[in-house]
């Protein structure tokens, strides 16, 4: 019976005599009967995974991350970034320390100094144009913390998936899905936005919208004027003050019971570049839906009006748009400017104290 | 001074020779001209375009798609198709009579057969693994519905964008940006469909569970037992009859004003394969945004507890996962393998006349 | 026995378990046992295959082809083509037309009118910048040549291969392994050409430069002024009219006996714009290498000083380098825009009638 | 004179605002008077550049190399390598112990100790599925050697063109054209050929059977015994120990001079998993050139027959395919399995001391 899974698994990769054999009736009546009987399920679908590689995003900037929470260290080459680009370890260092845990008390503990290092791709102070590579050692790997991992799965973790997939337990801190991989992206990220500003004045802004059920009601932040010190003039990183205590509130509420919740964070893009990305499948919010969901722990991404724009009619919608269409050249290109992603992260590590 | 940023923006393949052509004399004048008095803001961006390939979806079952609304037809190119599984245009046509506009009153009334052939890749009925040629013959091009577009941008659409980014006014019926470009798409979800429920007897389903203000409760379509019979019961494809009657008549309330509305759809997939992704860029639900997020007006996606999820607690989460460590290879099974993505279409073509 | 094969197979894919289980002593005197009876072993490789779809080539400009010499026809979807190109299908019909079977008595017999169809990414004789989809229909199936191979394998023809790989005998003129799958290639070179030579005025030539034993010398064509008539004036397509006389004697010498020999086609590029490709997998000649080896029977690739190169010595070749140094400007121009590339084909359809 | 190349370097992304500033007055001015004085062609096809990013390669199995000359070190990211391959460092070092220069009086001098460490993707002496970092750091940067080269570009170097593509002299050692590029590569094939072995027993063996005049002639070497130790026994690594002697007597002849010769590089693979490779661009020749290509100072490769099969007939060769159908099972696969790859390198590193 067993052996019939690993038939159906194989014929995936392509041998077809071997699918005749499973597609001939008697075959096909065991199979039934097996999924019946035993967790046959859970085992079958497992041969038709393909381990392809999937570090790698992007084209013309492409970044490949590498490192898990154990190991020596995490980090990315960034390939395609264009040469004479003024760019030091402390460009990217400001934004891995905005990432780094243990900031404040509404975040989890781990404590790490997350110190980039680049070791290519950059002389006298400038990109060359040839792969950066920027390393970030582990310096808290905390084995003892994950004792009880070695025996359950974590709820809501990939260790399972991760178990299946690979044969391989990453007890040591979540491994790859561990939220430390993202140091590799903060640190392209890092370049990318510098890239932007200085060929097209583009602006990347993001904070926290949303903590458990505290929502920051539309309107409160003003995206033509907001600024970086805004957002970080808090812990919880909402520029509205009052909002921002209400939302501190909601995560201390439980963080003292070990609890934690999730929330939703909104980007906005200002002067974006006209005309990115690639119609079809590569169209901008194809790329940034793809981006945003390969986070660990995201559920949720919506683009312009999102969700909430079903609640309208495509006829208030129209009146909106007569006025675009009088003034094109403005307002259109202020539309495609200000676009707006919120990313929902259903378990944000920032904001709990149980990871 | 325009003549340098003309120089520059043109370049894409870089020419010097035709920027040459283009800088000659009364051509340079109104530029510049121009570009001294208004529109300068308009031209320029379109130098920051990279006119990269975007019409290509996957790797190992990889996708092209060709065609628009005008010229002589639409399809795709499937790669990757595995060998010896059954397939014929009929497969196909099943799935493209459902995507094709004008089989009820509360959608577009565009009007086309959408017939289908295969022209490589199949053979004695057999798919033989090399590339499958579907193409799907252009009936109705009705270019007469489209003499005001040549005047004007219509309002949420895409032509402003492919002019700007093309310098090419697309203006039958949408061009590459028109939901008629997902007939490819429609083809090769077909043969997909097909290969993994013979593989790993997977299915996908999904149905209408937004109109407009119209939404369907959780809990209303039982996911283990819906089925397609169910779905296509009704002229709007959402499996509950009462719900069905109400979305419906928002349709209708709307249409008789020559206005749309928008929606969701959910779908499902049941005895999904496990460990399907690879980390960290090329997770499934990174995959399947990334594929959603593509479809024309489009605006969100989510995935498993989605939005939602942000109003619960991870204390309320885990209760249901002790549950799920207990018997883990039933549950945690059932979880992967019937995820719940919602894709939101702020203006769904099925919804709309007025398209 | 056959599960054991079965066992080595999947584990490519990642699953390691089973690895250890096929390794084990017992399993593998099974399998030796096996191979020494029913050629087993030739088997057991089998499983090692991953079917990944390799019909696309290129980035910024994508080639994907479909089609066999059975079937409905060929052809290919450019995408990434830059908008406003003036394009007809007489710009690709022209090449069509040289790469076409059937036009002199030193060539495969086989008739087809291959009759170009462009259905989409053209509009009023210019390229949208939308995928250009070409078809050229099959009208010459000749299935009857082709009977003794339902039987035997082809010695040199990729038959065995494919029905290895795929389960399927492609018995109808060699299925994707035919040279009727360069049509697409042909096309799409054709769009490719129009366009360099529009951006940069960069000519691309090719001509015979060999067949079977007799050599054209070095210094015989002048690559500077060679030109398509003089190419076109034979039809062996040897720009020098003596050897062309010889070349075509060489093949009417073995074409009486049913027989066929090889060649060397060398091309040039004037004018190739500088800078091409991208470090360091991705450089030019690594790209074109890569596609020269993908065309059927290709067996040799040869750039710049070739092969011959390593009978020079450094001393002889700096020589020359002083040169270009005194003149950086000009001379290295020339140097990156007249590369030679030497592309062999052991059995080049065009010199055999036998096949 | 250098801020004109400056600004159309920039144009990459094609930024307007950075135009915009870069086109005010005194910038312009000095653009316009430089490009009227001076090669002005030489510096406009410099547009035509589109910097993608080339250091990726391959896609189950992917390689990102990284790292220069100069700087901190060089390496790679191998992603897709599958989980629970016994590796070490060692595994790697052995291999780039065989790489490294210095190892003999016929190499070029410079000295390195090139010590890898793996930071991810391995634990417990097991690959974990995860990608595998590998880093060499730069130990003897030498920046004393090339102070002539901030002068002069170096013949038959890629000085000029990095320079005129990126705006950049990579001064240092050659930059990301240094062999020492190739450190990431030679981890990655330590990797790949233990893979390889594991899974399908295959070997992979390469010798030097030419050096500058000094041919090897076929069959002086068995491909069935060929052994590694045969191939180290001596420092050309060339497996007959006569034909070692005269190479080495070559290289000494010019090395004393000062002088360097080309020679060429035959590999074989024994037991090559059959059905490698994807039709038609991703064939296994193909992907196999693109690789060998890509190498530094590689001019040409072949493949099987090469270029010496355009001296056979199809008739003589055909002879041999008898045999082939004759016994399909045994001798088709040895043929598949025991195909031979000639690279040919105009100017080995390992036979020069002028580098």
């Amino acid at each position: 019976m067993a052996s019939s899974s690993t038939l159906t698994s194989k014929s995936f990769l392509g041998s077809s005599r071997i699918d005749t054999a499973s597609l001939s009736s008697d075959h096909l009546r065991k199979l039934s009967i097996s999924s019946v009987q035993i967790s046959f399920r859970s085992r079958l679908p497992k041969k038709l995974q393909i381990n392809a590689a999937g570090s790698t995003f992007g084209n013309n900037f492409r970044v490949t991350t590498f490192g898990e929470s154990h190991g020596g260290g995490v980090g990315c080459i960034i390939d395609g970034c264009p040469p004479r680009i003024p760019l030091s370890e402390s460009d990217m260092q400001f934004d891995l320390d905005r990432r780094r845990p243990g900031q404040s008390r509404i975040t989890t503990p781990r404590k790490e100094t997350d110190t980039c290092k680049i070791s290519s791709g950059v002389s006298e102070g400038q990109t060359t144009g040839t792969p950066i590579h920027v390393f970030v050692p582990n310096t808290d790997q905390r084995g003892f913390d994950y004792n009880e991992m070695s025996v359950a799965y974590r709820p809501s973790h990939a260790d399972a998936t991760y178990d299946m997939k690979y044969g391989v337990r990453s007890v040591q801190g979540g491994g790859r899905s561990s939220a430390r991989e993202t140091i590799g992206r903060v640190a392209a990220g890092a370049v990318a936005k510098k890239i932007l500003k200085l060929y097209a004045g583009t602006e990347v802004l993001a904070y926290v919208s949303q903590v458990h059920k505290v929502v920051l009601p539309e309107g409160v932040v003003d995206h033509d004027s907001l600024s970086l010190d805004q957002i970080e003039s808090n812990i919880v990183r909402c520029p509205d003050p009052e909002y921002a205590e209400k939302m501190i509130a909601a995560i201390d509420a439980v963080r003292v019971k070990g609890d934690s919740v999730g929330g939703v964070v909104t980007c906005i893009v200002r002067n974006a570049p006209r005309g990115l990305g690639s119609p079809v499948f590569d169209k901008l919010e194809a790329e940034l839906a793809k981006a945003a969901m390969s986070l660990p722990a995201t559920k949720g991404f919506e683009f312009g009006s999102g969700f909430a724009g079903t609640f309208l009619k495509s006829e208030q919608e129209q009146i909106d748009l007569v006025e675009y269409r009088e003034e094109y050249q403005m307002v259109n290109y202020k539309l495609e400017n200000s676009f707006q992603a919120n990313i929902y992260n259903r378990k944000e590590a920032t904001y709990s104290n149980s990871r």
